[in-house]
């Protein structure tokens, strides 16, 4: 039997489908067909100018291994994970786990093989205290990875230093240092630097990946390591899917297809692309979606320098939930959308629809049904008025079934096809300038040394004025 | 000590703040006032006229005490409490969770006065089977809430029905009934049916209360009332919110303003309404917003049945968490977004940051700090740039505090601003006409009786188009 595979079915967007004012007509396909050439091409030397080594991630051996070293030795041992990391230290692991572990995992100890997990990316006190309070009890089989390539980040910062003093009242700093498992920079910055200083185990970071692309590192692996998850299965999916994203014809190359389509209607005006996941499992990688998508493409400057204020905005949505609470406004709203809806062909379990009481003959129909028999027919009934009735261009990336395998190959994916839609916005997809900015007003408003200036501008606007306040 | 507050801040939004080009302007706040008066009134009228019962509830005294006397009625009892509902019978009841119990209230049991609290929305045979496996061997202490006006809804029928199922083969109708409380209409129905046939407990949804505005009615209240919400605190915020919101001077009514400067926005271009909470106990309160917009006032046809094709997309977004995943695209990207800021004043509690390692000396900035000013300087550090250096439209919605109170400040709050807006859109807020359509394609999917016509039109779209797979 051969591998399940993830592909991208794109009918739904053709003119046939949905018309001509909102389709895209085979002259245009053709057009797009010959600009994205020059994106691939460009794509490709990116690649083998060392300027993208997140796409080396799925061959690199010492990852997977050092992640596997450090379950191992865990197992047996944890019985709480935690991750604290923030945007991409946090988005992979959590959307990993989501797809590939029990929705109960952490409330049932007979549905999971690894650790209680929890992630946190946040500084909210009335959220982490809730969990100072739980975990204070059960430090002995509590296992930190604190996830910083800097250690210079806010808020993961802030974590940590609470943790650390935490563990190291309990078990001074010999004892304290066993429950951190740092994954930074090898050589430099903060982390490096109190993990060098305190003994940490620690794994790497990358150089030249950004966070949003880091899934497939140590930084997305460990805790799908600890966690149970299939990390040779999930890199091996993504290098199969890297061996059909390196070619320039666009009906040959999903990466390509779905970033062409993708810039095409952002031209057409179509600002907001929607990912509508038709599995529970499948949710939480929308959301790491949404950062590849918005941190890569919303850019100020194009790589000449000129102003353009571009990037579609993300937007996560889920199947069938979301029917009643978004898809009135995506049927009848303005047609500024692109959909993609992600569907699986099988479940890893299905569930039977009883039968109805004979009080209520009109709900016969479901009654011996499989669950997921009515997951995908929503699916198709949604998509249908949408591309149908409604003239909206759908999208749906097919997975065979939802494994290691298929999760693996749809991350790759998006992550090419993310630098695709980079090179035709003609945007540097890698940096985060805006980020960095806002970086130092923080700083300045906290009192860090060496940004009074900054703490000098936004001050006056700490303060409300009344006169607008109702 | 008077009630906490939640209030309007909209400096932020105008011209002097950010400029004539995405500012508002003191003439156009001019225009904005007038054309709000005639939308108040049409608002207040619909009221007097019976058009929106939804305003009525927090001064319904028989609402509130069914559900504290089926709360009262499990407590000891029930060590599980399940809500089975979709889009208006869930968003409500998971917002109120989040807002006001506590983050690891499923985990830790000494963290909660109630049940396990576990909201199903959705029809995943994988997400549900897990929860079946877990819940079978707890039955006797399980309780079941299956919220549905019509009982039709297939999603909520079909997992009443396979929960019905479980509960008849353990304890036989006259057991079974007793695990199960339905909220339903009064009178007429496939779920009413249902209930009078089996004898269960039923609460009220009330007739012309949308599901969209009906947190604030046994829809949203029993499971707070169970879960140790104090729903009295609750409904006199929303009782609090009212007094503010039927004036028609925009100055002094916040649902006004807020209704005006968001429908501004959008005849402006911006299309996208970016809500962005500032405390994770608000998080889900943007999903129930998410719905109460889109639903409200994503609309094909206007009042006078022009075909118009209207509204904004609402956008959720976490503050710290989303700087580092949104925040690079909603400062360089395209200035087509409103955002909202929820901030409040004061958490409930708050944690210290401990000392930074010697080694790590660029840390001390935060030693000693509380959390909360952490996640406050990085609100304000995030609006600053976006409203100063990026001229995007900031308003901020100030909780007092986190409270029973607020929350229910902010649900009417959100409520009547919709009402409003829908007004000045032009549009019926209440309708969901493309819901309902969507609800027969999926009908004729599923093999229904007398839906075989649809089923005949959507039946060449299952098969996939090879050619269009890549």
């Amino acid at each position: 039997m051969s591998q399940p595979k993830v592909s991208l079915y794109y009918k739904n967007v053709t003119a046939e489908r949905i018309g001509a004012e909102h389709g895209i007509s085979d002259a245009q396909f053709e057009t797009l067909a010959q600009k994205t050439v020059a994106a691939v091409e460009k794509v490709n030397r990116d690649r083998r100018d060392g300027k993208t080594p997140y796409r080396d991630l799925p061959t690199n051996e010492a990852y997977p291994r050092s992640a596997k070293e450090v379950a191992a030795e865990l197992k047996g041992k944890c019985e709480v994970f935690v991750v604290l990391g923030i945007g991409g230290s946090a988005l992979g692991n959590i959307a990993l786990q989501t797809a590939l572990n029990p929705y109960m995992y952490n409330v049932d100890p007979a549905q999971r093989k690894g650790p209680q997990f929890f992630v946190f990316d946040n500084v909210d006190p009335v959220q982490f205290g809730s969990f100072l309070d739980w975990i204070g009890d059960r430090l002995d089989t509590t296992y930190f990875n604190v996830i910083s390539k800097s250690g210079q980040t806010a808020e993961t910062a802030a974590q940590f230093l609470i943790i650390r003093r935490m563990l190291l009242e309990k078990y001074g700093p010999a004892g304290a240092k066993e429950h951190i498992i740092a994954t930074t920079d090898t050589s430099s910055g903060t982390m490096r630097k109190i993990t060098d200083a305190e003994g940490y185990r620690s794994l790497v970071v990358p150089d030249g990946v950004g966070g949003r692309f880091s899934v497939l590192s140590p930084v997305g692996l460990l805790s799908a390591a600890v966690c149970g998850i299939d990390i040779d299965a999930l890199l091996a999916g993504a290098r199969a899917m890297d061996a059909r994203v390196s070619g320039s014809d666009l009906r040959e190359n999903p990466a390509a297809m779905n970033a062409a389509i993708q810039w095409h209607y952002y031209q057409r005006g179509k600002n907001i692309s929607v990912m509508m996941p038709y599995a529970y499992a499948l949710k939480d990688l929308a959301d790491w979606y949404r950062q590849l998508w918005a941190e890569s493409l919303g850019k100020a400057r194009d790589c000449s320098g000129a102003e353009v204020f571009v990037g579609p905005t993300p937007v996560k949505a889920l199947g069938a939930t979301d029917q009643h609470s978004q898809v009135q406004l995506y049927r009848e709203g303005p047609n500024d959308k692109v959909f993609t809806f992600l569907e699986t062909k099988t479940f890893q379990r299905d569930v039977e629809i009883a039968a109805s009481p004979e009080s209520a003959p009109e709900l016969k129909y479901l009654a011996g049904k499989p669950m997921s028999t009515l997951l995908n027919a929503e699916k198709l009934a949604t998509e249908y008025a949408l591309f149908k009735m409604d003239h909206r261009p759908c999208l749906t990336v097919l997975f065979d079934d939802i494994s290691a395998a298929t999760i693996g190959q749809f991350l790759y994916l998006y992550e090419v096809t993310t630098s695709i839609a980079g090179a035709l916005f003609n945007i540097d997809a890698y940096d985060q300038p805006a980020v960095e900015l806002g970086k130092k007003a923080t700083f300045a408003l906290m009192g860090r040394q060496g940004f009074e200036d900054v703490a000098g501008e936004i001050g006056p606007y700490r303060a409300l004025d009344e006169d607008f306040l109702v």
